[in-house]
């Protein structure tokens, strides 16, 4: 595989109502791993497994949502063609100087149709995945909290979903791989797109609330542990939303809940693999409950409405 | 991610001592679907989930033994572009008219440095994954045997390890994940490669028998799952090579057994994703039995003496 | 451990609304082995892992709910013990002829406070587990739909609670493994009680509606297989009611649905072993939600009024 | 179930040849809690989730072994007759002072025919199960190490068999749930019996060597959980004797590995259920191989020559 371009979600800003809260969250109950703060307080975090220096920052704001979503490029080479590509498909970008996030490059700026503002970056500092990478041990023993791998992918709601959807396959190199129809059999209600052999990277759904988000998700590696994590989840009486189940959509597991600001977390796992030969699953609108809650299949009226 | 030129193995041609006892062994016991024989007899299969029409062929033959091992590539300009820049690099290419393997295009076939032929094509038909593509159940109730979900690498010997590892990373785009040294500290006595996500889809050691397979591996979804091909194999009094245990190269959980004709087959499931951003982890000549057999902590004689 | 007297549930005898939907269900969904019809039309079941001839039996009826539960004794000489014990109780027996249920001998019949007709019987047949007892295979390769271990508990509703609570510890031997408290803090709302090492084989529940079922509980391996009955749940269109979930009350892990006729079952697995010399675990009335629903901690609405 | 004798293994006294190392060994790799140090300078040790004082404890040795192995039966009546019923066999009993072991009442000593010291108790101090009685949570969440449910089955090797089976029988109300035959077809080579519901709570070997211990053996939850053990015992570097692996007999699954001193234990999970009414399962002499390690379907020379 032609290994150039948009490899995977690399980090994403939150924005927290009460920051210490929200590193006693994602620290004990999520069960990151505290990668320091900066000059303007924000608050860094890595799974465990992940060997870049960060993928999750919290910012203290008066309102809960996502400032940004950023990928990962294989080289400075992609980040600069792909800069160039996205002016000429009528994109503004704009540079982030390297060092604005520790431990990051240079990363260029862009907001989508559906209003959420992306990045591209081709730097971060490996900091290592606990086991390191000479004859390294198997597990991490010991973990506690959810401890998921990594961050996995968003999901986030706007109005010009064909526009995102369009930026993110012509020019950012997505496929889709799931597509969720409206009930006139021909408009994506919403798309599940992937930028590797994931079933997805990055989720966009039609809703008239620009810039919303509605879920940032981590990955776990067995159903054992989205069990686990479940536990954990009322061990510390984490606001639950849904969960454990499996979706229809991508056919992976997963629990949805909230952190302590209200932005909806998923623990995820499993589902299938993609390549970009296949082709994509179509849901009808009257099959959608099924799809997105595969047991219950019907959509709760929370799952509909809350997005930060 | 930029996903043009090789994206997964697609199939493999494999040689074996009575037809008739192999099919009923892959329908039966390592649960694949028939798919079919051609006019010169070979035997089809497909792993129920995946949609190409095959990805396994049988070939009665005197001695056991793969004779070629093929990737898919993302389209035919791919395959175009990857003929010459094979050529390019010294390699002859042969082109294999469309239609020679049942429902697959034109292939473009080669031998690598070890010794193997390889083959790569654009097009295979795709004929379904028992769960359709339009509201989709999630899993396929009733399997049986084996049944894994995919062909996923081949672990292949022979003698010019360096050349066919720099082939398929110079030419075919391929990454190392991980290396294995030799006592020099410095040699390759193994490399595992991905095109993909994947932490191997190819792995190459250094072997004076030219051209042999240590195994072809198909994929399982957990590791309860690997339990149960362990307990299959023994119903079906399958010979067993190892397993079930955990790799420590890969991280995977793996089984390795023997199909009627002495070809060893691993059954696989997990690992880490990889990405080409990520360093190799590397493995020491004395950390190799950790390395292979991750609980053991030692290779056994007939893991290193089998290939075929 | 003195192993005389009650040691398990043996049987129960369903009512259905439509008895060859039923049998459908409860072959192809349910995934248990048909073992014959009686000369009254009734349908008999077991799962492939039990040893006795069955241990569900469907009768057609106009309306749903269970005719009867059975625990097996130990032999003979506990039957009869038991008869007079129960009789020096004060509770009413009748005897009903060995052959009134296929391959089942004879049985004590007797109602207890909460209106429910309970049989204890000492004989059954012992058709085989589908794996024999002399050099058996591990497992049974090809289970189709839920495919559940064995019959494992009851849940049933009347307004006599205390009364059927102290027949089954005094006279019958049980033990109370755990009691949720009515806001009183002192009346038993619920009791799970065990005759073995479960940590239950019957739960009643202090409701109105004398003589209900709320469900029949089936046994399940492991957490996965708890993921596949909910496949298989949603593939065969099955109503759902709540689930994969973890309960606080016994720590195992359960879905609950609905037969054709309304009537919910359990798939259960997990939870903890119970020994006699344990103190109960108690639940308070705030904490009702969590003990039955821990992932959720709230009881829905369908669980709490849906009986038969 | 009569709940009335022997109930289950209570606790064992294991020779070690270095007290602080093995300390550490079974305090973080085997991951019990340790629960204080007697006047004698004895370690004493529980399993997280058990609610007795202490299953385990270590006395400083010149050689390894186990000193005693003790039941708990369910009251001081029992523990009285049960006595009682041993002179009458003519076994003779010694009575030991309670508080002569830690929180344990009065102990009930008797050496059986394969040269074994057991014991009987009826009083342990409860001292809680890490999740209370009162509402619980379901898990206990940062788990290190093995980390096992309890303290689960011994098997212990010695020449009179028949003698020791006899007495648990005859005495002890224990029941063979499986029988592994001599090339006779007639005597037993092992037995397996349980005093409850689980497939064994002792296994007998015939060995020329009595008095000795082949391993002991905790239970884990689910198999994940024993590939975490075995995750565990490589990270440790711990020495290694079989597994991960299925059992033909009681079906369940394990690992074999050594303690710093030498002894074998085991970490078991799964399995079935066993009752007092169902006739054993029997293996036959060419099949002790499949019987013992289900998936190599050979012995290995280390699991039959070494006990300590």
């Amino acid at each position: 595989m032609a290994l150039t371009g948009v490899i995977r979600p690399g980090h994403c800003q939150l924005r927290v109502l009460d920051l210490e809260r929200s590193i006693h969250f994602y620290t004990h109950v999520m069960g990151l791993k505290p990668m320091g703060r900066d000059a303007s307080g924000r608050a860094y975090f890595k799974c465990l497994d992940e060997r870049d220096h960060h993928s999750l920052i919290l910012r203290q704001a008066d309102r809960a949502g996502m400032d940004f979503y950023a990928f990962k490029v294989s080289d400075v080479a992609a980040l600069d063609r792909l800069e160039e590509d996205l002016r000429a498909y009528g994109v503004a970008t704009e540079r982030i100087p390297a060092g604005e996030l520790l431990e990051t490059g240079e990363r260029v700026r862009f907001r989508v149709p559906t209003g959420h503002v992306f990045e591209l970056y081709a730097h971060k500092t490996d900091v290592g995945n606990e086991m390191g990478y000479l004859n390294p041990e198997a597990i991490i023993d010991g973990r506690k909290g959810i401890s998921p791998i990594r961050l996995d992918h968003w999901q986030i709601h706007g109005n010009d979903l064909d526009g995102s959807r369009d930026l993110f396959c012509k020019v950012l190199g997505f496929t889709v791989a799931e597509r969720a129809l409206m009930a006139d059999g021909r408009t994506d209600m919403a798309v599940w797109m992937s930028c590797s052999n994931k079933a997805h990277d990055i989720a966009f759904v039609r809703d008239a609330r620009d810039d919303t988000l509605h879920h940032a998700s981590f990955l776990l590696g067995t159903w054992e542990q989205v069990l686990k994590a479940a536990d954990v989840i009322t061990i510390h009486r984490v606001a639950m939303d849904m969960g454990p189940m499996r979706h229809g959509i991508t056919k992976g597991t997963t629990i949805y809940a909230f952190d302590p600001s209200g932005n909806r977390f998923e623990t995820f796992c499993g589902g299938y693999d993609f390549y970009p030969d296949m082709q994509p699953t179509v849901w009808t609108w009257e099959e959608m409950g099924r799809g997105v809650f595969y047991h219950t299949r019907e959509l709760n009226e929370r799952f509909l409405s809350v997005v930060t």
